[in-house]
């Protein structure tokens, strides 16, 4: 089959990602095989393809996250049958879904409802799964106190999908933080109640709307360099919900206001071999609230045909940084 | 008055905390006047008077644990008299307790019931309320889905509280982290159920007891150095809670299993001119479990006569890192 690969780590000006013939995935018996109908491009896979390299001899297939229709079943699946319809992440540690047929464990896909379509669908598993499970941490909830939000990125994947998870299954305030004038529009659009320039000095916008702390910060990039004005903006034992940390921060500033810093990497489970049941449940929630229009796909840039060319001009629109919503990719 | 007082940041070799005449307190007006019967003394407090020196001309005068009579109540207060005995923690920018009479923010203390000694009174609130507040974020309840917590370094101050609110006040299963015979003993007396040798394997012994994983560590010290045992030891989305934080920690293997991690400094209100009110619910809840029982006092070294014989005597054990439960000196 054919599949988009690599072997070396590589910048943007370089882009070696290419269409080659892999072998067909071999399944394990909690998977299933899907015929990819349509993937989600993510900044994370972008930071991948810069940072890691095959093995000698080897390649990389990147992509993890997909919706297409289930043509293999595994002996220790339950709940999906040859032809269902399904969305869902995958195992970083694994090849991904950048390739015609994928293998994935079965308990990281939901399936699709009908009035959905695939492309649609990939729009939704690992900004809405990153959001939920940032935002809330256990039993599908905030953290008890919490009654205002402030996300920074609110236009982007995951900023897009948890602005929308709160205001349609919390009753907080969401505060969302975008620079351009059509990303701002887009806040509104996903549900924000108050919507900031995140290029200006978000604390004194706040102020002026008469809002001096927040309960909670979902942070969806430039944390650490960003820490100075989001600690004084949290409340004494506030919340720091952040998806993109992965090394040194200083927590000085967040300890003298008892602050919690909830970290979150989507793999968390998968790649560990812990169970990750609870992420397919998560991807029927998000897709049965799709269904229902309570949740609109962030399908902002669809791209046509699986190549190296749709592939390059989409890690190119992530990094330009500007992307809203979510690009994906039609097979 | 008298207190104890210093000039410059010293180590304990070169120990110059020395009893001096000091001006009376000004008490503001919603701070009560209290004559000082006990102070506990803290890890906190040694770190401080290694490191901080006071403005040119002026003095430290350090301590934040106390218990003691009101002998003055300001305008702004209610729920308090002159005579009341109270129990509370304080205002590291202010002047402490180590004094005959100390000014502090009726919001930060509560009363003493009949039955406890102010000895035993000035062992529970800064361990109290900071095992309180690491544990319980919101609400006096641990995090949704945790029922497996460690405490490391179950002997201290923090951590005989915290194992004993755990014990009493939750239905987790609490484990303990001690180094010697009698600290383990003493872990097992404050409601343990489980204690394990920190100088050894900790996650070899928590298998040895069938246990792989936990849902929340709680650290009171060492937590960076630990880190690299703690992390793969917590379940996907764990909570480590940790009392010893400042300054730069490496998130990284925490962001694999998706961490929280609950910083913890029990002075975050008050300093921040923020209502500390919580703290004074905290205290009475503590005061009312010691008078029914359920919370037994710490204090296992008891000084008598506030001078500095006494106060090095305190950092010294408190130095040694070696101290079970709380020393408290009474005035």
């Amino acid at each position: 089959m054919k599949a988009l690969a690599y072997q070396r780590a590589h910048p943007l000006e370089a882009f070696a990602i290419e269409l080659v013939e892999v072998a067909e995935p071999v399944p394990r018996d909690a998977d299933l095989v899907v015929e990819v109908g349509a993937v989600g491009v993510n900044p994370g896979e972008t930071r991948v393809r810069r940072t890691r390299s095959a093995d000698p001899g080897g390649r990389v297939v990147l992509g993890w996250e997909l919706a297409g229709v289930v043509v293999a079943v595994g002996p220790a699946v339950s709940g999906f049958s040859v032809g269902d319809r399904v969305l869902g992440t995958g195992d970083p540690t694994r090849d991904g879904c950048w390739a015609e047929r994928v293998a994935i464990d079965h308990r990281v896909v939901a399936r699709v409802p009908d009035t959905l379509s695939l492309v649609d669908a990939a729009s939704l598993p690992i900004g809405g799964v990153t959001a939920w499970e940032a935002l809330f941490r256990e039993g599908g909830a905030l953290p008890a106190g919490v009654d205002r939000v402030l996300v920074v990125g609110g236009a982007g994947g995951v900023g897009s999908l948890a602005t929308q998870l709160l205001a349609t299954r919390t009753s907080a305030t969401v505060i969302c933080t975008a620079s351009r004038p059509e990303s701002q529009r887009w806040c509104t659009t996903m549900g924000a109640d108050l919507v900031v320039d995140h290029g200006a000095d978000v604390p004194a916008a706040l102020r002026s709307a008469g809002i001096e702390h927040v309960d909670m910060v979902l942070s969806t990039a430039g944390t650490a360099a960003n820490l100075a004005w989001i600690a004084p903006l949290l409340r004494p034992h506030g919340h720091l919900a952040a998806v993109d940390l992965d090394g040194p921060l200083d927590l000085g500033p967040l300890v003298l206001r008892s602050v919690s810093v909830h970290t979150e990497m989507v793999f968390n489970a998968v790649v560990h071999g812990e169970d990750p049941s609870a992420q397919g449940r998560i991807l029927h929630e998000l897709a049965a609230d799709a269904a229902a229009g309570r949740l609109r796909p962030i399908t902002t840039t669809r791209l046509q045909g699986l190549s190296a060319q749709s592939m390059r001009a989409a890690h190119q629109l992530l990094e330009s940084r500007r992307t809203i919503g979510k690009v994906v990719i039609a097979t």
